[in-house]
């Protein structure tokens, strides 16, 4: 595994794309996150995750599942159900959610 | 559209998830990499894109695509085949590219 990166196998798979602009100030945000994508990557049928949020606080955050059932565990999962909700009364002002099926995929540049 | 955010037309449609490690140094990368982010929004059939990198060099372009002709016209422009070649040379240790299909998608917080 390369820092950073999630180490996924032959598509298809699924890809869940979470872009979100961050209010200001912490309101426990930092800590909250790091134990989401932490836990994300426990679930049964997560196959890993990547995330970066510039300066201005737009971030996107992929995890990626084996499968739709897998998705709908994580979504229902009770800390994670804790952590949308407070997602949505304190830490974001704006985010998009979607879900797509992984077709096909390539790395670089080494091996290309 | 909410700064920052692609402004994409109910699914189905492709994300092309492109995660990547920015080498140090800039060599030229800020400047190719606004034009670029520019120039695919131009292009036929793209629909947006979004785009964060953190202070540890990590980042996650996601560009929004009608269809997969639209990506491969995308991917054979000629500026842009310029800018992939200085991408394996120069400006990035290592990235995945993922080319999949947005199944649904929905906003928050508000409307939700």
């Amino acid at each position: 595994m390369i820092h950073g990166f999630a180490t996924t196998p032959q598509p298809p798979y699924y890809a869940v794309i979470f872009t979100s602009q961050r209010t200001d100030g912490d309101h426990g945000y930092e800590a909250m996150a790091t134990t989401m994508f932490e836990l994300a990557q426990r679930q049964p049928g997560c196959l890993g995750a990547e995330s970066a949020r510039g300066p201005d606080g737009l971030g996107i955050t992929v995890s990626y599942f084996a499968d739709e059932a897998s998705i709908r565990a994580w979504k229902q999962e009770a800390r994670h159900l804790v952590a949308q909700r407070l997602g949505k009364e304190r830490w974001y002002s704006h985010y998009e959610m979607r879900v797509a099926k992984v077709e096909r995929a390539y790395c670089g540049p080494e091996g290309r």
